[in-house]
């Protein structure tokens, strides 16, 4: 490899925006996208107000890596011979990076890409342009962000599982319905998941509509029916999601000491739900309806590599949290199985938008505190068997943290306790917008931005982009 | 159409087999399939005992229509213009029927779908073969069933949605969880789904590995820790499953009355469930690795139109049973809601087949006692914008009748009841094998066999053929 240390803050990339301080895209970064340039969108794959991007009939994307406020086309990259890579490495490498999705790259072996962002990396690196070649690709591998628009990494992604391994999530949430039992008793023993659904699966930035939906009947008029309509409590949940690159053979579990080298990638999650029509259907078999009407990701994996030196020991434990199970208890990938990703949660209202306010942030925690890493819940989902496959998706569950600011929803976050005097909950207490509108759940024309990103003394800071998604009305 | 009374019993085939009126697939059928013929399979994809057909790698796939024995090439048949259809007709025939599965064809709309099966039981008709060509048609585009191997009608199913719309099951499931509550509230109201796991479905046929997972620690033994080891409570779900043909856009809901539009058609499905894993898991998200081992469907899909005669009005209700509300409620679509359609449960042990005794029939019931319709579960799922796909497949839930005899499941079958005196439940009652075995759950070795058929006074009977799988033991 020609750079030992990626993550070297000294490190300067030739596209000039990569070295702001700011960016979530310096060279130490290098995520993967599927995007499309401007020339590759035809007129029914234009994205408007209100509209759609999800029809990608008349759209032809291509593979890219993220390097500041720019994309780099990495097949244009590949062709051009500048990536001073074995004949057989460039051969896979195109192969692969010929698709619209990334499919392909994905299956193949990790090592593979992580010299492959090597490679990249290296041909970024602030150093004079090795001729006209060099030079010729530097300005045409290169197209803005803001002009790109951005697709999910996996035009289908195959299965999609929801975990659930946050401890304080879990605990809130159940405090709310379960007061003298929150945490049931398989929770320190299981990684909690369950399916969710794939075919909703959307961009950031894709449209939201309000779903409709049952919700329960009041509960003290008995016999009543329940009824049909918009959801009137609808939320978000900041996750992280983790794509799978090659995936296993049914019947072969997948090790815990091997997990890591399944995970092609992170992204943001954004699972939204609708929590009236949850709480009503939800038993005996789990969320449906109120969940798989949409779920936004946002476009750039992040790969283990870049993440590498955020890695901390992890998941927390306290001496009254039982040992896990040998298949899910590794003392050396427990050792650095967290990863210290800040996260957060943004909200802009239609008014705020229009009044010229800035989103305001309305929680910031960090992912170090799940009770459960990627690794375990892949173990586990392999435990049985079952068989995972190049770009699938998992979501962590609810990324809460242990204090009030760091609940990654508005269903912990307005809520307000139990009343010791009736043992019931107390009101909502609503989070108050500068504009003077106050929400105790989503209201039509809100927009929710999530974000994550990485910083650490003596490393440059990592960042995740956006994860956004706008409610527009129920439809009739 | 030539024929306009496709289910006239008088019908005869040239395909002498399909005339047997013990076959599931007379001239009044005619399921699609994808299947390989012997010169389709190369050598790594040789099925053999204990090994797995899920390496489709080294197999070229085509579709099919099932009759009496044989299996008939259909690409074979458009391009022979045997079939007697308008040019663009036959285009669209040839462009969807060169692929490997069923995709592109089970998007063309259903009268598309309706017009092609009755010219394919035009030129099954006994009549004489008019011409060479259609002589040598006759003899090359058919294979005996025996010979080929048998696939999932979708190489990768991109959806999978299972229900549990049989009342009875809910209700004796429901009493050994909750014996003061055994239906839940929302029962009668939301037609209760979850997400399953679509990487594991599996051809009929194809081995099961027992699966290995978490049991809960004795519930007598505070502190415990659960056990991690193989499936001691092994089980099969009798379902039948429903392809979605052609999908709807993300927001646009599928209406009650349209619903029927959006099926290709109807399955055996065996929905293979780990209940010690399932007991201990299921709290509060729904099932998981209980179920997302192993997922097995029969290879015929029996269209909407072979099943007309069949049709009754449904679900069944009583005057205790609420009116579903709006969205799920149309007169004219209930009135024809129910299927009349016989479903069968066999097993033969590794013993009983050693011994030659044939498999023994452990139950027996309709599938007209579901208290839910696919046409509802369509209109449910899709009720808050959700987006079906071509190929998702939706499961029934374990089809269960009123009587002991039509439970579908081991869970159900073995069950005694709970004790009055102690108010716990009784010992499972083992069901009795030729051999002189017993079973409460599956063992090794043990065949599962699940039939449907449908038979009415004045028509031809139709079956839905067989779903099968053998328990292999667990892997270490």
């Amino acid at each position: 490899m020609a750079i030992d240390n990626t993550h070297n803050p000294a490190l300067r990339s030739w596209v000039e925006s990569a070295n702001d301080p700011a960016t979530d895209f310096p060279i130490q970064n290098l995520p993967l996208c599927v995007y499309a340039r401007p020339e590759d969108r035809h007129e029914a794959g234009h994205v408007h107000e209100g509209g759609d991007v999800s029809d990608h009939g008349h759209i032809h994307p291509r593979i890219g890596v993220m390097i500041g406020d720019q994309i780099l086309d990495v097949e244009m990259l590949a062709q051009s011979h500048q990536l001073n890579s074995a004949k057989e490495f460039e051969e896979a490498l195109e192969f692969t990076l010929q698709f619209s999705d990334l499919d392909g790259f994905a299956s193949l072996p990790h090592q593979f890409r992580t010299e492959f962002r090597s490679l990249v990396q290296n041909f970024l690196l602030d150093t004079p342009a090795g001729g006209q070649t060099a030079r010729r690709i530097r300005t045409k591998a290169l197209t803005a962000a803001k002009d790109c628009l951005l697709l999910p990494p996996f035009v289908r992604i195959p299965n999609y599982t929801d975990f659930y391994a946050s401890i304080h999530h879990a605990h809130t949430v159940g405090t709310m319905f379960r007061p003298d039992m929150p945490l049931l008793p398989n929770y320190k023993h299981v990684p909690i998941g369950y399916h969710g659904r794939a075919s909703s699966i959307i961009a950031s930035g894709e449209d939201i509509f309000r779903p409709s939906g049952q919700q329960s009947p009041p509960d003290d008029q008995p016999g009543a029916l329940p009824a049909f309509g918009p959801c009137k409590m609808l939320d978000y949940e900041l996750e992280l999601g983790c794509f799978i690159g090659s995936g296993n053979n049914r019947g072969e579990p997948i090790k815990l000491s091997k997990a890591d080298e399944y995970i092609f990638g992170l992204c943001l999650l954004n699972d939204w739900s609708a929590r009236d029509m949850q709480k009503w259907e939800y038993q005996p078999l789990g969320p449906f309806l109120a969940k798989n009407f949409a779920t936004s990701i946002s476009p750039a994996v992040i790969s283990l590599d870049a993440l590498e030196p955020f890695r901390i020991p992890g998941p927390e434990r306290t001496s009254e949290d039982p040992k896990p199970l040998a298949y899910l208890d590794d003392a050396g990938v427990l050792a650095r199985g967290g990863f210290d990703i800040t996260i957060e949660v943004l909200i802009a209202s239609a008014q705020m938008r229009e009044k010229g306010f800035g989103a305001m942030r309305i929680s910031k925690g960090n992912f170090k505190h799940m009770y459960w890493t990627f690794a375990q819940m892949i173990a586990h989902h392999t435990s049985n068997g079952c068989n995972l496959q190049a770009g699938d998706l998992l979501g962590s569950g609810t990324a809460s943290g242990p204090t009030p600011e760091s609940r990654g929803c508005l269903l912990e976050l307005t809520w307000d306790g139990i009343d010791p005097a009736t043992r019931k909950p107390k009101p909502r207490k609503p989070i108050a917008l500068p504009t003077g509108e106050t929400r105790t759940f989503l209201a039509d024309g809100d927009e929710v931005i999530m974000r994550a990103y990485c910083e650490k003394e003596g490393f440059r800071r990592i960042g995740f982009g956006e994860c956004r998604g706008i409610i527009y009305p129920a439809r009739p």
